[in-house]
């Protein structure tokens, strides 16, 4: 097992993100940070939960990533991320044992980190994120 | 915000549970428990990760909720489940706040703990079951 893998956060996406939040205070969480990501095309809003976050995802366009998502499901959970302590290194030991990768090189994620997706069809149908959080090796 | 709260875990659909525990140890995650609950027709496998867990869930039936989401879907992400310190005072809250609710009164889960699940239709299509393990209250 790897002893710095961590739940990083959920992502959720959803239509409108005020909405949304209004509803997850209503359950008792919180909202640490409203942000736009114009590289994702998508509002996000983080919500501490345990040591981990739930990320609300509202797509800024419909031809988007998130966008498609929300079009064909309503909405809903869209990823799970992993935090790893060294993105190349498991990327590479994942391709090594087979899995198909979206990203073989990582791209920036929010807040200087480094994020790659695995393709859904290699985790029955489960989009699957790794981070490296900055400040990591 | 309820200090209390945090994921108990993430429920993912899958179509063979000894398949899908092997992809996740590739992953780097270990699996502490296998078992079947015969009230939600489903074997589950436990996976810890940081304070959560991951739980995949094979159906026995396919009429039941997690094989009908399986069949629809082809498998993935199916709920989140939010620790809670007490159930019945928070799905008294959330029905007060006008949340339409699938269980008002919990039901036992796994482990002795109590669950009731919140209506996607109130939370924009992000299924969400409430937890409160042994011991708490």
């Amino acid at each position: 097992m790897d002893l710095q893998l961590k739940l990083d956060h959920l992502g959720i996406a959803v239509k409108n993100l005020d909405e949304a939040i209004s509803v997850y205070l209503g359950l008792g969480l919180s909202c640490s940070q409203v942000e736009t990501i114009p590289e994702q095309k998508v509002r996000t809003a983080t919500l501490p939960l345990g040591d981990t976050n739930l990320e609300l995802l509202e797509p800024m366009e419909d031809d988007s990533p998130v966008g498609k998502f929300l079009a064909s499901r309503g909405g809903g959970i869209h990823h799970l991320a992993l935090q790893v302590a060294n993105i190349e290194e498991k990327l590479l030991e994942l391709e090594n044992s087979g899995l198909r990768l979206i990203d073989k090189i990582p791209r920036n994620g929010l807040g200087g980190s480094r994020v790659a997706f695995i393709h859904p069809q290699s985790t029955f149908n489960t989009l699957i994120e790794l981070v490296q959080r900055r400040g990591q090796v």
